[in-house]
Formats: structure tokens, sequence, C-alpha cells
């Protein structure tokens, strides 16, 4: 398998310890020793490995747990790093992911979550008008 | 310079460039070689130089473009590759950005940037009700 390949199950088996609400699996997705970071949507940014896994028990433990599924992930991989950019599919929304993740010990842990919403469904870029959407923001 | 001055360097080059509205500063600042990507707060994913080149073109010559300042910068090296969890200040808003750098040709370089709203002013992280402000969503 190669690395994108590793990358993308590393991905989806976050995706399957979210949906399936496992905390313990949740845990062992994420870096042991790398730093961790984990921006949840409209929240703001949780820094190191106690405050992260501590908002996804608390998420995974709670009522409001949707059930998530991942489409269109796609891998970037730089040498031992990489990012995923995906659609987190929730009834009634999409949201958007940037999931960073680094090789520690031959395995691929996640390091950064980073999720949001999109003001419209995903589509072709639009390079005419690649602003429509962010309102005025940017 | 370490590696984390440097990278914080270059996350502060990107957010000059968006202040001055410089689009051919902007165009320095991501990776010539590595994949690139860029999620604009709200909107979905794009992928490929020329596309996230042409989005920002049209952001800094566009009316909408904001006055914005970058602060509580942190930067995670993890190698020739770095993430760096930043607010973004925009009159009356504050966004959080995770910005992730690849070092090329011994420069670190913008490979992906993933803004949005925050629901709340940054805070204290609270592990026992992490999941406050991200409603429904997770």
């Amino acid at each position: 398998m190669g690395a994108e390949e590793q990358v993308l199950a590393a991905n989806a088996k976050f995706y399957h310890a979210f949906a399936a609400r496992d905390a313990d699996a949740m845990a062992a997705v994420w870096a042991q020793r790398a730093p961790v970071a984990c921006i949840h949507p409209g929240w703001h940014a949780l820094r190191g490995r106690d405050a992260v896994l501590a908002s996804w028990r608390a998420i995974l433990g709670g009522p409001g747990s949707p059930p998530i599924t991942c489409i269109d992930a796609a891998a970037h991989v730089l040498g031992d790093v990489a990012f995923v950019i995906c659609i987190e599919r929730i009834p009634a929304v999409e949201l958007v992911a940037t999931n960073c993740f680094v090789r520690e010990d031959d395995e691929w842990k996640m390091v950064h979550h980073h999720a949001s919403g999109m003001a419209r469904a995903p589509a072709e870029p639009e390079p005419d008008e690649p602003d429509s959407g962010s309102g005025l923001l940017h």
C-alpha cells in the first residue's frame, strides 16, 4: 500500500471511530508524541493530546454526536507528513475538513483536525468568482 | 533562526501579503512544486496552484478584501513540514486558521490554508464542555 492509500486509510479510521462513537478507537487515531491540535466547527483551537481527546470523549459520549460519513477524501503526502481534505456529510449539512497526519512508529497518526461549515454545497472551482460564498470574510 | 521562527515568519508573510492586497507577494508565499489547496471561509476546497492563486487574485483585487491581522500564531514543526494555527482578526469578527507549510528550496512555503468562523471568541479550553459552541455539528 502506498503512502497516499495509507494516509487515506488512517483518515477513514478517524471517521469510523467518530461514527461508531468509539472513544478508544479515536484515541488510537491520534499521535502519541507529536503535538496535536483540533478545531471543531465554530470552536477555537484545542491544543495538546489531553484537551483534544477530552473534547472527543465529550462529543462521542454526548447526545448530539451526529452520524457522519466522509466523502471526496484527497491526500497530499509530503514525506512523513500528510494532510487530507475531505467532505464530512452529516444529515442536512456538509462540512469541509483538513486532517493532518504524521508517520509515527511506521503508522500514520492524526496531529490536527479542522472542520468547518460550507456556505454552499461543494462544486467545481469557479476561478472567475472564487470568493462567492465567502461573504465579507475572505 | 530556528525552524519554528522561520515558519512563523512565513506565516507572517502570508498575512502581510493579504493585508497589503499584494497578489505577487501572495503568489510568492505559496509552494511552487508541492500540491497546494485552500479553503476560504464557508467555501469548498480549492486544489492546485492555479485555482488557489486565482482565488487570491480575486479576493485581493475585490472591494470586499478586509483589513486583517494575525494573532496568537503557534507553529507545529514536523521535520520539513509544519502547520500553524492562528486567529485572523477582521473588523467585527475573528476567524481561526490552519496554515500548512513545506520547506521548499530551503524556504518555508504555504501548501494549505483553511480559515473558518468561530461561534465565540477564543478562550481557554474548557475540557468539561468542549463541544459548546459547536452546536449540532461536532
